[in-house]
C-alpha cells in the first residue's frame, strides 16, 4: 500500500485505529474451541464486525507462533482473508524482527512477498544492515521499535548517549538509512509528552502507538503532540477490543469498543483538520 | 540441558563448536531438491555426519519463516531429529525476539516447549520485562545479543551511553534480571579485542560468538580473550561448513570443514585446560 492510500483510507473512515490481533486461546469464547481454526474464526469474525472503524489490523506473530504449525496457518488465513476481503485495511505482522543483513532479507520476504503484509515491525539493535533490506521493498513500511510502552523502555531505550537518548538517537540516525520514506516507528502513548521531542526529529512519519487504554496512554494526549499533517498515527488497542466479551457476542462487542474509540478519534481529526 | 552437562559434553568432545543451520534452497545440492522435504533431508545429512565434532546446532529462524508452513515443518522436524538422536548436543533457536512480557511468555513457550530448544537468542533493546519471561525457563538458556558481528553493530551498539557503551551496559544491567544465570550473550568475533573487556563484566557466562572464518574473525584471538574455566564459548560457523559443497558429497564436505574447527579447538583446549 502507498502512503497516500493510508492517508486517503484514514481521512475517510475518520480512523487512525489499529486493531491488534493477539488472539490467546485461553481467552476467546468457549463455543469456537470447537471449530477447525479457532484462531481464525475469532479473526474473522472481530474483522468482519469492525472493519468499517479500523484503518489496520495488526496481528502479534508470537500468539501464532506459541500454536506452531497450527498457529502458523491462522496467521496465513488472516492475511488472506484480510487481503482479499478488506484490502483497503493497512496490514502489520508485529514481529519485531531484525538480524545480520542476509538474514533480516529473508524476513522481509516472509512477511511481505509470502505473507503479503503492508508493514512489519523491527527492532533496531543490530542497527543499518539489519533494517535496509526491510526498506528494500516498495510501497511496504518498516515500524522500527523507537520508544516502547513496557517498563523495560527505561532500561536501554532512554539511556543518554552522547548527545541524546537512544530511542531519540535510533530516530536520528535511520533517517539517514536508504530509503527511510519506508520507515515508520513504535512510540508507546504511556510517554505522551515524549511525542513533542520525537515530532522535532520525525515531523512526518508515521508513528504506530501502542499502550492506549490498557495500557494507560490518552488518546487525547498522544493526539495533542504527536498529529501532523497527514495525521500521522495509527494507535493500537488489542485487548480492551478484542476481549471485550468472552461470550458468543463477542464480535459485537469489540465492534462497540472499535467504534467508540473510532468516534473519539473522529472528534479529534474534526477539530484538527 | 544443565550448564554442567553443556561443559561436560564440550570437554568431553574436544569441541565447542557450534554449526549454524541457515538453510538456503538456492544453495543446497540439487539432487535434494528432489525430496519431499529439502530443507529437513539437507540438515540431517549434515547433522549425521558433523555430530560428532560439535557442541551445538543453532537454526536461523529467518531461513525456515521464509518459507512459511512449509519451513516451519522442516524447522519443527529438524529440532525432533535432534532430540531423538543426539540429546547430548546443545540446540540454539536463533531468533532473536523481545516483547511485552506477557508477549515474551509466548514466544520463550514456543521455543522451549513446543520446539523443545534449549536455548533462544533474544535482543534487549526493550528491557527487562521482555527478557525475563524467557528466563523463568529451567534448563533453558536465554542468549542477548550484546555485540554483533555485522557492521550495524557501531550504529548503536558501541554507542557511548553515560558511564559505558551501550553492549557493555546491557551485560552489566542484565546481571541482575531474575534468573540472570541462565543469560548467554551473543559476542561477534570480528572484535576480538572487545573480548577482555566483556570477560570483566561477565567472566561466567557462555558467549555465542557468530563470524569466525567467512566474517573475518580469528578463533585464537577470540579465545584467547574469551576462554574462561568453563569454557565458556561457543563458536559458531554456518556457511563455511554447510556450504563446503554443493554437490553430493555436501556433508562429507560439511564433515570436513567441523573436523577441522574442532581440532584447532582441541589444541587450544588442550593447552588451557
Amino acid at each position: 500500500m502507498t502512503r497516500e492510500k493510508l492517508i486517503e483510507q484514514i481521512k475517510k473512515k475518520q480512523s487512525f485505529l489499529c486493531i491488534g490481533l493477539d488472539v490467546d486461546l485461553n481467552k476467546i469464547p468457549n463455543h469456537l474451541l470447537e471449530t477447525e481454526d479457532p484462531i481464525f474464526e475469532f479473526n474473522k469474525a472481530i474483522i468482519d464486525a469492525t472493519h468499517q472503524y479500523v484503518a489496520a489490523y495488526k496481528p502479534n506473530t508470537a500468539f501464532y507462533e506459541a500454536y506452531g504449525l497450527k498457529g502458523w496457518q491462522s496467521l496465513e488465513k488472516t492475511i488472506q482473508y484480510l487481503n482479499q476481503n478488506y484490502p483497503e485495511v493497512f496490514t502489520i505482522a508485529d514481529a519485531k524482527r531484525g538480524d545480520i543483513g542476509n538474514t533480516s532479507a529473508m524476513y522481509a520476504k516472509a512477511f511481505f512477498e509470502d505473507l503479503a503484509f503492508d508493514a512489519v515491525t523491527v527492532a533496531p539493535y543490530m542497527g543499518k544492515d539489519s533494517v535496509e533490506p526491510f526498506l528494500e521493498f516498495k510501497d511496504k513500511f518498516t515500524i522500527l521499535l523507537a520508544l516502547t510502552s513496557n517498563e523495560g523502555a527505561y532500561d536501554f531505550q532512554t539511556l543518554e548517549t552522547e548527545n541524546k537518548p537512544l530511542y531519540k538517537q535510533v530516530l536520528e540516525t535511520s533517517k539517514n538509512w536508504e530509503n527511510a520514506q519506508r520507515l515508520m516507528y513504535v512510540v508507546g502513548a504511556t510517554k505522551a509528552e515524549y511525542f513533542k521531542e520525537i515530532r522535532k526529529i520525525v515531523p512526518d512519519s508515521f508513528l504506530l502507538v501502542p499502550g492506549v487504554g490498557a495500557q494507560g496512554g490518552s488518546l487525547q494526549e498522544v493526539c495533542q503532540y504527536g498529529l501532523n499533517k497527514d495525521v500521522g498515527l495509527l494507535i493500537n488497542s488489542s485487548r480492551g477490543i478484542i476481549y471485550a466479551s468472552h461470550e458468543k457476542d463477542f464480535a459485537e462487542k469489540a465492534a462497540i469498543e472499535a467504534r467508540f474509540l473510532k468516534e473519539e478519534m473522529q472528534k479529534i481529526l474534526q477539530s484538527n483538520f
